[in-house]
């Protein structure tokens, strides 16, 4: 039977020289394939006690609302900044060259909600480890992370020591 | 009972001077209205015949796919220049001020593929129009686009005439 990764299409170079990119839109254009990836992801979480599903822009919104609709949770969207139309917390943080910023919707978290994150990918970790601070400033917890790939190379996990992290495909090197 | 629209926020003058943005993350927020939102939109196409929801980037991702999962059909997405890694078809259009451009991989749509839109507002129509031109030029049969929210004032059906469209939520203006 075929496996999760062998649906997964890697491109030397894109979006630059050196980076392997792996494009997670071949899993999507199979109709169970992309059934796989949404029940192997859920399948991390459907156990544990939380409120909301958060995706980052763009692809978490991919994998995360079909989780978020399937175990009837609340969805919320980390998105870049200028996209929020109501009052946002935001953060900033550094990519390889330059920073980004991150918004999330304040009203969307409240004191004591449980989130989880979802999204197609953990690379370097930094990305997430800005979304976890936005979230338990506005008073949430972070109870788990869940990724359909990761980058073992890039330690994205010692970034985010303390937090629970899984994920279905892991690729050895960036 | 509550019903989707009770739970849309409406912001006046964002992202600019004149324009009301009717937020949807306010119903992704709500577990219950999330679902409602999902299964409306569902219910609009789960009896057609056809192979694949596309979602264009990034609102389209967050309706689109639930409803591919629910329904077991393949999801692809139409994405902003220079997103996809594989080889894509592009497609420009007129803005109100400059102009956009889209893509999608080539090898999503083979030639009798039927696909289904799904879309969280249809405004003036013209980023749909692209998307229909892009489907079409692949080889593929759009048979329907479905919109959570479709603003009236803008008369985007006309540039769609020919096409089944169908929306949740219509509002009189633009």
């Amino acid at each position: 039977m075929k496996k999760l990764e062998d649906y997964v299409v890697s491109i030397p170079d894109f979006p630059e020289e050196g980076i392997i990119f792996r494009d997670v839109t071949s899993i999507l254009e199979d109709a169970k394939a992309l059934h796989m990836a949404i029940d192997q992801l859920q399948e991390k979480i459907e156990d544990i006690d939380f409120d909301i599903v958060i995706g980052p822009e763009s692809r978490g919104f991919i994998f995360g609302m079909p989780v978020a609709y399937n175990l009837n949770k609340a969805f919320v969207p980390v998105r870049k900044k200028g996209k929020l139309p109501c009052e946002t917390a935001s953060m900033t943080y550094e990519l390889e060259y330059g920073v980004a910023e991150i918004e999330i919707h304040k009203r969307s978290i409240k004191p004591g909600d449980r989130v989880v994150i979802v999204d197609d990918l953990m690379a370097t970790g930094g990305t997430i480890e800005a979304i976890i601070k936005l979230i338990e400033g506005l008073g949430g917890t972070v109870v788990k992370c869940v990724f359909l790939m990761e980058l073992m190379g890039l330690n994205g996990r010692q970034k985010l020591e303390g937090y629970e992290v899984e994920s279905i495909i892991q690729y050895p090197g960036n």
